[in-house]
């Protein structure tokens, strides 16, 4: 399909420029809002235009980096490229790149890792500076200027309402059929004028299925042809499964005792391949008319629905499998009668969270035997990706469950450790912890109710007597019981696993 | 006044007795519900004698403990007498009575500290466990049987919904013209009927003045003539008067940089003598026409409504020196106009919090370089006293202040350290930091850019030397530089002030 089609407008037409020509009009030093969220609907031709010409500066001795600021994580082509270039001075709010991870570790990128529903207001409210640029793909211009929104929505409202210039990609790639799937809420303000989202069920549409931008702010269009990021997923392993046997097990339960209504309440779920497992096993569950309200629509969701499991989810992108993408365009009419992206602020925002009372199901990389548990550090000091929405989701969910497998690297690491090296998710919010040993509640527990569960049901068989003798000498010798630690033997695993590649 | 007058209702008045005979009907092993928040509004005969009760049928060999649930922090003759009498085997979700606090930290009672905006939530959803008996201060009772709030409102709607039996205290030396100073929103209910809380200033009144109950749930009426705790206030010292100066000062500079309204946004401030000195600083200050949404109205609030500053308050609860509550008391009419008391529910919701946008100030045990809170541990094993709202505010402010002395125990303790040896409010959630050395603004800021401003800024120049060594050799040895620690020495200045005395 020729992209000028999705063009049908004179301003705009006259904008169209090749991403090099777009990507000279980006300021060096320039705070930079971009598309993207979970590898899809991000920028695919700026960014790599930008980052060759900030190669070709570096080169010459001059200096060139920018602010970027995103949905979450993107692509090889926008984080990947950017930082090659060496191009990326601050980097917020997510990110799963390798590159850019290991710059950030190697203290050569400064990263602010930030709610993701926090993100948008923090830039309304002026706390993270001017936002010069914004560079946002979308799958068409319609002819009065509004925008048909792309695989994602993450913070391109914002960042087009608060830029002082825009460029817009326009991928053709993109099915022209999503245009409808979106629902954008233009009812946000900034306190003290904030009223209260009408939003009560997921399937609930609320605002409008364009973004708005000023005609006059746009400075390029750049017509595209890319793919997003489309990750095949792995099937689930034995590990995989049986956490998200526990899961399943555990929510029937819940239902029995009449906590649970029987068609449960709306999922969140995390991205990768556990959660992946997870949304499998309830596709094969026992649960119908299920509904979701999440991130990230992923291949497991994307089958319930297929199956008539799920009967509506909400989501802000869509990340799919090349075969899930294919299967999604195939049928997309009857895809975009069952899901709604809307911006990141509205999926992941602590007041619809709350008033729909998600099951909410996020991975972790360890939790402490008290129920603290870390999401973004590896050994206290190094980050993986970052927090996401797991802590708009856990604080404010109806049950909230934080899943790993019970070791890694082979068995040298227990993620479940005598202290947590990085908390991200407090003792407060830490209701449900699940690895494929099985399944620790801890709801109304205090700490060391809490430790003998998370031992006895979460801990890998090899680990236990050690975590086992840590909590036992800690109630004997540490100064109070109510969380008892041996405060020089708290980080201790982690400090070994360090300098001898072993926890024990 | 003579107590029978306030229960003008012949079923009441039918089920006068005495404390004794009340306490003689909470069955051992119950989870009792009681009324009572930051001292106030607690029941205080009931208590006492089931305390009594308790240790007679311990001198003569018989088990006899309850779950004992509350608003939050209550007074000695609730939380201290029951504790005296070993008679709580689980607490939840707040306390701040010594010898409570002993028995946790001696492993003697099991403590589980909540977010008290989730509390009334759990407790619906049935994840607390069955809730037999809720004690339950009140003012008076109306002819048709309504209850006339005292001077907090806490969980008590929660308590009275959901308790097999109903205990009432009636007290009269609460007064009168509290009488139509409460809201008590009746519209909550459980996932998936869940509908948008109808808020939107603090002064909106979206509920009833009086409680509800179920005359056939109510087995005891007990008529009591007691004080609530009334603890005097310290009139501010240097230090916190410096913090207060520091906060103001921020506030005014945001003004003018046009991220804060002139009239400032609600205000929200945690309990105690550093919070108090905030607040009348804030009362000589430049600014006007404030409003407050908090937890606990106390001393400093009760001045600013009546200088003026303050046009509207919300709260949960009134704690008042013995001075202000004569001041209260004399003027009720006036401060009717001016303050609503709401359920905890309602005064730390996060739907509510966010949409108003919130001035949090809280004050906190310690924080570490890299901005991690920690408001609840000594020394990373001994609780002092719980969450409290903090957590609710911190994470859906607007903007977020944490306040400590830079020191503590006369120089032994900096409350600036390398890693905190409890996380509460995590690198996430915390936004500025404030001791008498200064203030630290940490929005949008790496985590070493945010230990470089702790460091310079917050820390005593007596640690501050060797907190910029840790943070260097950190920075040189660390596997990875986003938050750089040296994993065997993280915790060492909080195992040296265990061994030794000081921390240095």
């Amino acid at each position: 399909m020729p992209t000028a089609s999705r063009i049908p407008h004179p301003a705009y037409q006259a904008k169209i420029m090749s991403a090099d020509a777009a990507a000279a009009l980006i300021p060096a030093g320039a705070n930079v809002g971009m598309s993207g969220f979970t590898g899809s609907g991000h920028p695919k031709a700026v960014p790599q235009a930008l980052a060759k010409r900030m190669e070709t500066l570096h080169a010459a001795g001059e200096d060139f980096q920018i602010g970027l600021w995103t949905g979450a994580s993107t692509a090889p082509e926008l984080d990947g490229a950017l930082a090659q270039a060496h191009g990326v001075s601050m980097r917020l709010p997510y990110q799963s790149d390798p590159t850019v991870r290991k710059q950030i570790n190697a203290g050569q990128m400064q990263y602010t890792d930030i709610h993701l529903s926090h993100v948008a207001q923090l830039a309304w409210f002026g706390f993270l500076g001017p936002l010069k640029v914004a560079v946002v793909e979308v799958a068409g211009i319609l002819p009065d200027g509004r925008l048909i929104p792309s695989s994602s929505l993450g913070n391109n409202k914002t960042w087009l309402d608060l830029a002082d210039h825009i460029i817009l990609e326009v991928n053709s790639l993109q099915h022209a059929g999503l245009e409808g799937m979106h629902d954008i809420y233009y009812g946000t303000r900034i306190p003290p004028h904030r009223q209260p989202i009408p939003l009560v069920a997921p399937g609930d549409r609320i605002g409008d299925c364009y973004l708005h931008c000023d005609p006059a702010k746009v400075i390029a269009v750049v017509e595209t042809s890319e793919h997003d990021r489309n990750s095949p997923f792995s099937p689930p392993d034995e590990t995989s499964e049986r956490i998200a046997g526990h899961i399943i097990q555990f929510l029937q339960q819940e239902v029995q005792a009449g906590r649970l209504p029987e068609d449960l309440l709306p999922l969140q779920s995390g991205v990768g391949n556990i959660a992946n497992a997870v949304l499998i096993g309830l596709n094969k569950g026992p649960f119908n008319n299920l509904t979701a309200y999440t991130e990230v629509l992923q291949d497991g969701m994307l089958e319930m629905i297929q199956s008539g499991k799920l009967t509506m989810a909400s989501a802000t992108a869509l990340s799919f499998s090349p075969a899930a993408l294919e299967e999604f365009n195939a049928n997309i009419d009857f895809y975009r009668e069952r899901i709604v992206l809307r911006p990141q602020e509205m999926s992941n925002h602590p007041e619809v969270i709350r008033r729909l009372g998600l099951i909410a199901m996020n991975a972790m990389i360890e939790a402490d035997i008290y129920g603290n548990v870390n999401s973004t550090h590896i050994m206290g000091s190094s980050i993986m990706n970052g927090i996401g929405g797991s802590g708009d989701f856990a604080r404010n969910a109806y049950l909230s469950f934080f899943m790993t497998p019970s070791t890694a690297k082979d068995g040298a690491i227990s993620c479940i450790v005598p202290m947590v090296s990085h908390t991200d998710h407090t003792e407060h919010d830490v209701e449900i912890i699940v690895t494929e040993q099985g399944l620790a509640d801890l709801r109304g527990k205090s700490p060391t109710q809490r430790a003998q569960l998370v031992i006895e049901h979460c801990a890998h068989p090899d680990f236990r007597p050690a975590l086992r003798d840590y909590f036992d000498r800690a109630l004997q010798t540490a100064p109070g019981r109510h969380t008892p630690h041996i405060l020089s033997e708290a980080l201790s695993w982690h400090d070994r696993f360090v300098k001898t590649g072993r926890m024990l």
